[in-house]
């Protein structure tokens, strides 16, 4: 006997041990067990089928203790299979911890052959019913057991159909059926060189080993992968004495929900179809019915099924998706699940259950996917139109937009203020369109990942946009881009969709966002129970505004950089860049200096009373420059073409600058607090301009809170200078202001080695924030400008790496050293205030690690402050006894 | 009565107090102890200048004390300071732990003012010498208390000469000095408003506090910068009875050394002058005179000072540098110091002295400083000769050659077959250069760092290299550079200096490299001391000849990118990264790995019985091919004079390819294994090529010890799947050679996220190799390429960072990722093997952590290999009771 248990009766199991019995049996044993008509049967562990996965072979022992549990069932329901008499038939169904619909395999009315087909006929006189199974398990065992093409199966269906001049399966006879039955044995003959196996001992451990191989086939895999399943968690077989729905118009099979999965509403919504097997309601072969009409046809079975749901409802305390067949008046109940719902429906029924008494709030905000919310917050392609889809990127900012195709940020820019919906495309985008992107509806990129450029920016500014979209072929000169086939010009109208990376032809039909009551619900809630604050990325006083909408309680990272272009400004910039001396860049940085200031007035009055952290300069300057290439190329030509001398060598003096602040990896360059270093001034303006915008508006009755952060900190010496700086910057301000305003002083740790010396670094900074876009840079060694479209998509893939560690912050490595970080710093100051402001703190188990490591706040875009709410009060909730997740 | 003790008389003090009393201070105090001729004094510690330097004020309580001390000298010598008949007149002289030669200042002859010089006339019967002393303190006094500036005072004295007509010094008579002594009163009450201070008290006072000043002159701190000297060790101040060389011929002062610091020959050497005070020796006012004569002149003396010589070397079992008063017949010691000589005198004398049983093996080894070897492994310049330093640059790697100047690779190449020397001048380089590199004698960049591509590429060559050098103004179309307003054409013949960073108009003079008996001797210890191995970084067959000749134990880093230029290979190469599909690309691969396969066949032959590590192609493919702005340029051109259309779309066909291949920061993009996981291909010929070549040369008798590296492994999977990878392919070649071959597959652990993970990766590594270059760059956020020029080198000027992360190991940052990764590897796998193959694996404080954390070795250029053998040697050796280092 073996040592291990890998099969339980429906008996023997509950709810509770969905790892053991997949998410089907352990609630087929748990209706068993509160006494619902289930059909009777036995599962065979996960276990089992990991040991499957592992050596390809059935676990020792497994066969025999299979075997008594056959018995079992075979006494209960008093059928044998194979029985020549009175067979009995077998449903053999995967199942795993969490639904996989679809994915994975089925056989039915197994134990069917020759002979035992007779028995069947004998036993319910009903010839038709016995061919129309057997036809069913012939095609399903041999597509799912044998890997026979399906489609030659159906084909000779649709023959015999035609044939007859019939449309549908129920209108075949007995015997059009039973020539059927040949036909399928001879396909098989064909296709596998042997016979149709006949015995049913050996069907059923085929079928067992069948649905263990279904786990890893490529359709599963990608199911798992799409949804973040792990690998190892095996599919449970259970394996359930058959009833059927296709024994005539007293039997049906349909699928309902306790409430609608669409709205949420609290009304049963499903569907049946008479004289049918369960995989008809799925396959769509008729259409099916709704329950309306089973109240009209069988009110009894009816009432008895809305009985079943309601107490399975209760029970479950979730929204339920159950199977059920009607054999000849009869009901059986054959699953039940939670039932998947729109991230609308998902608030509504959490909401409506609260108020019910059903769950607590604590259960509701858990229920909830905040991944699932984002779409609640853009436009959305409406999902019943049809779309010609010509290429798909990656969904790089959620919502969808249409509009006019241009191919640079200026022409954007123009359009824009003609009053015309364009979509920017681009081979990647720079900070110098972002002109383009604030006119534009939408950005669609060749290049660049999930973090390019484009990507953060429309994300910061709630805009849709695909990244990465490598099958268009663009033509700069030209003025168009083809893909697969089609040429679409500047001004053609296109679409695209960020939530699921498609670009679409023509002008996609829009659904517009909806922030419910219900969701308000559930955020007021949410804010009750989480313990971390939710600050917002905002660097405009309008994105300020829409972060306090969303519920933000403050900027937790406000970059100065994006203040720095416009019309008026990215010239002085540009002219500060190439100061020949430091005079002349003071002078400039002066005039500057008006324009930063109104920026950061109109943020703190949007803030009032809530802080602002305010990162000084970060990215490398020759963003701000022009293109080294385009500059050579332009210098070509204006020889070549003849040029005036003297505007030929004011290029050449442009160019030499250029070249110059030119950097081989200019994101681990000069960029972040070595600026401020190396050009003193550039972050003294920026801090009068800020201390003078908090002076200003608090003199008008606003409460500024500041919190200025020093950027990229490598070593302790870098912190401890620029400190000094800004506070005699700021001393000089608030004297010749005459005002007070207190402020804090922090840094980003961004940086490997600042957080391997974060006990050393916090001494001089009054808050941490975690730069983790950048940490994961260092630490992988991955340019976020280049991974993701050069390497890291293939990554995904393959699956090297489990999830994208721009997306997911990766807390083995990136988070370790945050760890590291947390531990040092708060050795030196056990209070230190601590924060996340990449793009992980919008991302919900990211949120989960910072709740975890005592961080004081999380900051992502506005519209992501929602879902960092209530991803904040999931972390801080401790749910028992929620056994539905 | 302060609780400090802050001064000590010479009594109180020996040679160990030299943090406390200062170099000197300390061996004045030992001399005394050990009955040598010192005039009687005390030290004022170096605890005091701290406070002064912290508070700019003297410590409580140190006046008080110095008094103390001040009384017993007076008592103890008989005379006062003051005392208008007979006045004690004191040298005030500085002195810190590390001896700064010349670097901190002296004030002698204190005391003396228009009374007190009559009592010393009156004393000394000399009115001469009294106003020799007299001149010599006002200037000294006014230079180094005063601050005016000395020229004013040397002019009146050579204003003097003039008037008398004489040409020494000596010849100034006793009124001359009076009229001088009055000038010079005159100079200070002009300069400073304020009479010369008269009180002795005062002045001795002054003079105390301006010595601890003077340890933050700027020449000091320079000097520490250089040295890597603490800046907060602080100086001592000795005050010492004055003794006079210059009271008449019978009186001379000099400075002696035990042996020749030049050769290291043990013999006498030493220079004096006769009726001189110290500083006349050292400022050359007249051309002193060899010890040989002093045996003429002053027998005697001369015996006394010789026995005292030996006496003080076998006491301090170190050659000695000794200066010496000798007044009216009678000698004083007034200092004694390990002596300072070139690194050949160190060999030489380190040597002798185990011989002669004067120190043990192990001492001899730990008095060798490493850094100093480096120019004795190249050709240097002759340091007699006059050079015209045009402009200096980063000392990027060492040696010293002439020749030719050219701009370009190809032309390098050429002058270089037709047997001309020359020296390659870029931007920077690039792999493309290469080919360059390699004919040309020496490389010239003026971007670029110490660890940018040029001076990697020529430390490993062992070629000398200056980078960095931005002073130069290229024009890289004329075919020149200006420099200073020097123009330099291309054949125009320049000397670099890759030891000191210097550019040389015209050919400089060489001395070649010598490898001593002596050095070897040293080197033969420390192999028997040392713990680590030491292994070479080495790319080719030659590399790997010259590292085995300098003691290599075998190749710890064998890159590979290398082999992938060269006229025959680089097209390969490129048709190999633009090929459309994966069977054109397996066919050029397959072209290539010849080429690779004699590679490594030579190296294997070189290294025969020796561990060979190779490591796999690394760098971004698009190193490989020509530049983008380039291609634009070249194509604009063509399109503006109406090129062949066919020609046009093949270059734009190219063009679109090196986009795609282009990376915003290539240095943490497509590299190394990810180029493994995307392009499979490579790395399968190149482990072919290196088994193959492996089974062909143990055909032939030699033994191939195979060690392949994986590259910059981020996490687990990446190893693990090009772990199965190689092992695949060797299988399969040792199958088809019929040989068996035990290898190892190892990797890097270059990027931080390898090192936080290290006991997972540790699984399925058989060797760590850290690559300290990346690891420093990721962990810092600092590019090799742009960091040294744009950011790094005014972060050491100005003591942001204090030392170079990429030249000596940052222990507190890069160290802490090590010390962890070691940690978590050993405790998956207790006996793994351990390397370091970056730069830092040269660097004796970077060998010393590498001991301390128990690496199995360390590799580095052929050319240090020697080197780090002695620091690894000195990191195993703990010596006690060393006093004088």
């Amino acid at each position: 006997m073996s040592a291990k248990k890998y099969v339980y009766d429906f008996e023997e199991g509950n709810a509770k041990m969905k790892f053991i019995l997949g998410g089907k049996g352990s609630n087929l044993a748990e209706m068993t067990k509160l006494g619902f008509p289930v059909p009777p049967g036995y599962t065979i562990s996960t276990e089992a089928c990991n040991i499957y996965s592992k050596t390809g072979k059935l676990p020792e022992g497994l066969e025999k203790e299979a075997k008594e549990h056959q018995n079992k069932l075979e006494k209960k329901i008093k059928k044998q299979l194979g029985d020549t008499n009175d067979p009995l038939l077998l449903s053999v169904r995967s199942g795993a911890a969490f639904s996989m619909p679809g994915m994975m395999d089925t056989v039915l009315n197994l134990g069917l052959n020759d002979v035992t087909i007779e028995g069947l006929i004998r036993q319910t006189e009903n010839d038709r019913f016995a061919y129309d199974a057997y036809r069913r398990f012939l095609m399903m065992f041999s597509d799912i057991v044998l890997k026979v093409d399906k489609n030659k199966f159906e084909r000779e269906l649709r023959e015999m159909k035609k044939k007859r001049g019939v449309k549908q399966d129920t209108e075949l006879t007995a015997e059009d059926l039973k020539v059927l039955v040949n036909i399928y044995k001879e396909i098989v003959k064909e296709e596998t060189g042997e016979e149709f196996p006949k015995d049913p001992e050996d069907q059923l451990k085929k079928a067992i080993s069948a649905v263990f191989e279904s786990w890893n086939n490529s359709r599963a895999k990608t199911y798992r992968k799409e949804y973040k399943i792990s690998d190892d968690l095996g599919t449970a077989v259970n394996i359930q004495a058959m009833v059927f729905g296709n024994k005539g118009n007293d039997s049906a099979t349909g699928v309902a929900f306790t409430r609608d999965p669409g709205t949420g509403e609290n009304k049963i919504f499903g569907e049946y179809l008479t004289n049918a097997q369960g995989e008809d309601v799925v396959a769509g072969v008729r259409t099916p019915k709704t329950l309306v009409e089973l109240k009209e046809e069988m009110p009894g079975v009816y009432n008895e099924l809305i009985e079943a749901m309601k107490k399975l409802e209760k029970h479950y305390r979730d929204m339920q998706d159950v199977e059920f067949t009607i054999e000849q008046g009869k009901l059986y109940m054959l699953q039940t699940r939670t039932g998947k719902r729109t991230a609308a429906a998902a608030l509504k029924i959490a909401v409506d259950m609260v108020k019910e008494g059903l769950i607590t709030e604590e259960i509701a905000i858990k229920r909830i996917d905040p991944s699932q919310l984002d779409q609640l917050l853009h436009p959305r392609i409406d999902p019943k139109a049809e779309l010609d889809v010509l290429a798909t990127g990656l969904p790089a900012s959620p919502g969808a937009a249409s509009g006019e195709v241009v191919f640079d940020a200026d022409t954007a820019e123009e359009e824009g203020k003609a009053g015309k919906k364009v979509i920017l495309v681009r081979w990647e985008t720079t900070p110098d369109d972002i002109h383009g992107v604030i006119a534009a509806q939408g950005v669609l990129t060749v290049h660049g990942g999930m973090t390019s450029h484009a990507a953060v920016v429309a994300r910061g500014m709630g805009k849709p946009c695909v990244a990465g979209c490598e099958a268009l072929k663009l033509d700069m000169e030209k003025q168009l881009f083809e893909v697969n086939g089609t040429t679409i010009k500047a001004g053609d109208i296109i679409s695209i969709d960020g939530s699921l990376g498609r670009v679409i032809l023509g002008e996609a039909p829009l659904i517009p966002p909806s922030v419910s009551i219900d969701f308000q619900t559930i955020l007021k809630w949410a804010d009750k129970y989480r313990k971390l604050g939710v600050r917002a990325n905002a660097d405009t006083p309008e994105d300020a505004k829409k972060a306090r909408e969303f519920g933000a309680e403050g900027i937790g990272l406000c970059r100065t950089e994006h203040m720095f272009f416009g019309d008026e400004r990215l010239p002085l910039v540009q002219q500060m860049i190439l100061s020949e001396t430091n005079e002349e860049r003071e002078k400039v940085l002066e005039k500057l200096l008006p324009h930063q200031r109104r920026d950061f007035e109109g943020i703190f009055e949007a803030m009032s009373g809530l802080p602002v952290t305010i990162r000084l300069l970060d990215p490398p300057l020759h963003e701000f420059l022009p293109n080294f290439t385009d500059l050579r190329v332009e210098l070509t030509e204006m020889k070549l073409k003849g040029a005036n001398k003297d505007e030929i060598m004011a290029k050449e003096r442009l160019l030499h600058k250029v070249r110059a602040e030119t950097e081989t990896n200019p994101m681990l360059g000069l960029r972040g607090c070595r600026l401020g270093i190396i050009y003193p001034g550039i972050y003294r303006m920026q801090v009068k301009a800020i201390m003078e915008a908090a002076s200003n508006v608090k003199k008008k009755g606003f409460k500024p809170v500041v919190e200025i952060m020093i950027p990229l900190v490598s070593h302790l010496n870098e912190l401890v200078i620029m400190r000094k700086e800004v506070e005699k910057t700021v001393e000089s301000v608030l004297a010749d202001c005459g005002t007070n305003i207190s402020y804090k002083v922090g840094t980003m740790i961004e940086l490997p080695r600042a957080a391997l010396t974060a006990d050393e670094i916090a001494e001089f900074a009054d808050f941490f924030s975690f730069g983790t876009n950048d940490l994961t840079q260092t630490t992988f060694g991955f340019s976020r400008d280049d991974a993701e479209a050069k390497f890291l998509a293939k990554y995904l893939e393959d699956k090297v790496l489990p999830v994208n560690p721009f997306e997911v912050l990766d807390q083995k490595g990136v988070g370790k050293l945050i760890k590291i970080a947390c531990k040092l710093a708060r050795k030196t100051k056990s209070d230190i205030k601590l924060g996340i402001c990449g793009e992980h703190g919008g991302e919900p188990s990211s949120i989960d690690f910072c709740h975890k490591n005592g961080f004081t706040y999380v900051s992502c875009s506005p519209f992501r402050v929602p879902l960092a709410r209530l991803a904040a009060a999931q972390a801080a909730i401790d749910v028992e006894g929620d056994t539905t997740k």
